[in-house]
């Protein structure tokens, strides 16, 4: 999984040498530089329209001359037509931000376009969370009536001044001048697109699930006020549908599905799960709301993946000791997604929760260290039982980091809803899971997660391990190659146009699957053979 | 000379008919729009790439939707791309300004670019005249150096402050909004454009006489201030050099020289004068310094042609009675450039001027009637002889109308200017006047002019009357076929790319020729076999 770039940046530098005017040749400036730049475009892009936009038109006049007629022109290299933006004697890198646009969570790295680096990264929140936790709940904001404000207009603001700060703390750290960074690229779901753009959102979530825009042209960063060079283009990621953002498309680029000679698949757990099957020759997708419970959002102690969020839960059934690790290794502040699968998948095999994800009352068996571990965690809080993960008094915070049962439902939820969204894909094309070379699993979700305790919950298909491969924040990475490469937005748009989405909201066959799917690890125990199964309140042993 | 335009005007209307989403088709809104209107292009704009410019987003899918998916999509057609900027269920016209941008003067019509019509015509001043009367002092006020204040903005605004007025005026007169106008072509010379542009002109007036650019791409009229659509793409017409601007090459497409079969002529005198020879197979050009005499910036009397101008003189050598047109039909207030060359022909034929172009002190010959009209209209005004045209209490003003021979000396040199002019680029390809089929004659002087007696001056070559052809202001009938037809916008770059320029200012020829023709009508009268040469102070008749 090494994607390729093109020698073809989003923007790129060629070297120019032209004569000065004469009274034999008194052409122009700019139809000089026109002329010049002409003559030495690389091979793949003759006969593309040379263009100089308007804004660009004194500097670049004033700087040519400047130069002595010699130099480096700077090309925005867009679909149908190369812009020329600058002239320059330098020869720094051009630099570029890839940024993943989450609805909770903004991450961004700075590119070199003729280097190919990663120069800097960074991340920060999405501060229209002030404004609605989901996505949902912004559309709501965005398009509301009888308002003395602009919804809409409010939170375009609040992204773009969430994203502002990050560049500026990108040029600073690599030491750039932020109106020197010369390009944008931007990953993410289709309600953020929108709002980034000042697009109204109305309409993706009411039936037919409609968005104003699935491909937006580039377009000048000016236009909705990002702080880097007004000129330099934005290229947002193309979406599929209301439920299938550019980000998930960023995923496909990063993973290189679509160019896999071999069946595969890509999970992306973030807000929505979303996952893609298919090879070079076909591409199905479908998505569906399996991630609240592992993002954040619902489980009461639930956390995105950062400091002092427990990461990973191991429960020695010998010794009957939790060994817990935390982001960053410092106290335990709650539990993020791949903490929260691990901390249920050992739960199970110890017998405290049972087929059903329930917390087990009767739990009276077992050795004397089980017992004592069983009466120590397991506590009645007056509201139900709860799992105490860790006690108020080694926290972070001064407060115990629990397991209650209403997190435990949700999470059932989503892991049910996640198998169901695999077998209903698969099924629909006719591929078994054994089938699969590659699963592709991305975001902080896919970078945690271990794929052993996914499989005990019956959340993932119970293949070899081999199978699953982590692709980090792919989202992030899809962007990144957009800015270094033409190859990959070709691809973006080709990926757009021959993927086929299901609907799973309009979808029976996920119910029934859906309802399948909520048990450990499922009513059907023969598709997960590698899994012990447990009568209720039975002793641990295989049933 | 009639001028076809092709149905590909600069903003086109194209009706669209799209499917309203469904759960069987939830495509994007405006991938919708832009499938739908390439499904429904005229087969001449097949191909072109369909671009959504960003601002124009938001409101496309608002209007696209509120439509019902049914109604007229607006495409500013552009070289290599169709962008979409508008979605409407009307079907009123489409206008558009065409602008012809003089130094001293605005003209403007607004077209209908649906029906070819004229809806309404303007004209106003330049503001930018309180900035410098003519091109080099503006060119100076636009780059000195340790102002406080941006010479060059200040000029922009200027002219884009006559231009707004224009613009209220046109769409007030055919009643529509001025945010309904969707397209602007403007013609001018070298540096107003450069001017309207906000680039600088430094190097226009310097060796070796550079613009900064003579192409400049369409860009959309909000760039720089224009008070129409902001989206309106302005089309200026480009130029070949320096002192051969966009203006000339709007007169070559209003006469059609570039596609006649025999061998013509268009000569545009304003500011400067411009020639143009040739044929649908070449075409070669010069400009020079013909023009002020004729244009109102140097006759103590001149004026631009405007009401109370005089623009026609009859001296009826029989009676010796002057007959005095002037426009509108007012009492006189100044002199016009075909009023002066009336003037001083028919003071040239009775002997009032003599072949060197001056005012004859002796002129006591001939009948009673030429004395006491002699001494009625030559008087000595203490600084010279004057010759009074239109004595104080008859004028518009209660000054009298006069010519004194400061202001004959100049119109003496823009005469021979304009024949050395026509001699220089004629004997360059080897072509004698004889072979001319057509002489087109531009402009308001073109308009009004006699060539009759611009002959007897020796202004003209000596050729039959029906060689002249007036073909009015084509500087801005050029700017109105931009908007009406792609086949005008097409030629216009062809002209560019064809046409051969001569730089007079740098041609020694130029200048032998211009001291030959210093006399009246020449240096050798042969070449004027219609015009009478006089002995200085001898009696009327052949000499």
């Amino acid at each position: 999984m090494k994607p390729e770039t093109s020698s073809l940046p989003l923007v790129l530098r060629v070297p120019v040498t032209a004569e000065p005017p004469s009274l034999q040749d008194n052409t122009a400036d700019l139809d000089r530089l026109r002329a010049a730049v002409a003559r030495t475009l690389p091979q793949a892009l003759n006969g593309r329209t040379l263009h100089i936009p308007f804004p660009a038109m004194a500097g670049l006049g004033r700087d040519f001359r400047q130069a002595g007629f010699c130099g480096q022109a700077l090309l925005n290299v867009l679909p149908h037509q190369l812009d020329i933006v600058d002239f320059t004697k330098e020869t720094g890198p051009i630099t570029g931000v890839a940024l993943d646009l989450g609805t909770t969570h903004l991450e961004a790295t700075l590119v070199d376009l003729a280097g190919d680096d990663i120069l800097a990264h960074t991340h920060g929140p999405n501060r229209q969370m002030e404004y609605g936790a989901d996505i949902l709940s912004r559309i709501h904001f965005a398009t509301a009536k009888n308002t003395d404000l602009d919804g809409l207009q409010q939170l375009q603001e609040a992204v773009v001044q969430s994203i502002n700060p990050l560049i500026l703390e990108l040029a600073d750290s690599a030491g750039v001048a932020p109106e020197t960074i010369r390009a944008m690229s931007v990953s993410g779901n289709t309600t953020m697109v929108h709002l980034l753009l000042g697009l109204s959102p109305y309409h993706i979530c009411r039936e037919p699930y409609t968005p104003l825009v699935n491909s937006p042209d580039p377009f000048p960063a000016a236009e909705i006020g990002l702080q880097i060079n007004p000129l330099a283009p934005v290229w947002v990621l193309p979406s599929i549908g209301s439920y299938f953002g550019g980000d998930l498309i960023s995923g496909i680029l990063a993973s290189g599905l679509d160019q896999l000679e071999k069946t595969s698949m890509l999970i992306d757990v973030g807000t929505n799960a979303e996952v893609v099957l298919g090879s070079r020759d076909w591409l199905i997708a479908c998505a569906g709301a399996a991630g609240p419970a592992l993002e954040g959002g619902v489980a009461r102690m639930g956390m995105r993946a950062g400091p002092g969020a427990i990461e990973r839960v191991r429960l020695d059934r010998e010794n009957w000791q939790l060994d817990i690790k935390t982001i960053d290794d410092v106290p335990a502040v709650g539990i993020c997604g791949s903490g929260l699968i691990d901390l249920v998948a050992e739960l199970y095999l110890a017998q405290i929760v049972d087929l059903r994800g329930k917390l087990c009352r009767d739990t009276g068996f077992g050795s004397a260290k089980r017992q004592e571990f069983v009466r120590r965690h397991l506590v009645d809080s007056g509201d139900g039982l709860v799992f105490i993960l860790v006690p108020a008094e080694e926290s972070g915070n001064g407060r115990p980091v629990v397991l209650a049962q209403v997190d435990l439902d949700a999470m059932m939820r989503s892991k049910a809803a996640m198998y169901a969204i695999l077998t209903t894909l698969t099924s629909q094309v006719g591929v078994e899971f054994a089938d699969l070379d590659r699963i592709y699993v991305a975001g902080a979700f896919g970078k945690h997660i271990d794929p052993a305790q996914a499989i005990t919950l019956g959340m993932l298909p119970d293949l070899p391990l081999s199978t699953y491969e982590p692709v980090g924040n792919s989202s992030l990475r899809g962007a990144e190659l957009i800015l270094l490469s033409e190859k990959a937005r070709i691809r973006s748009q080709e990926i757009g146009r021959k993927i086929t989405y299901i609907e799973l909201n309009v979808n029976q066959e996920f119910m029934i699957r859906f309802s399948g799917s909520r048990f450990i690890p499922h009513t059907d125990p023969k598709l997960f053979p590698s899994v012990p199964v447990f009568r209720s309140n039975s002793p641990p042993g295989k049933a």
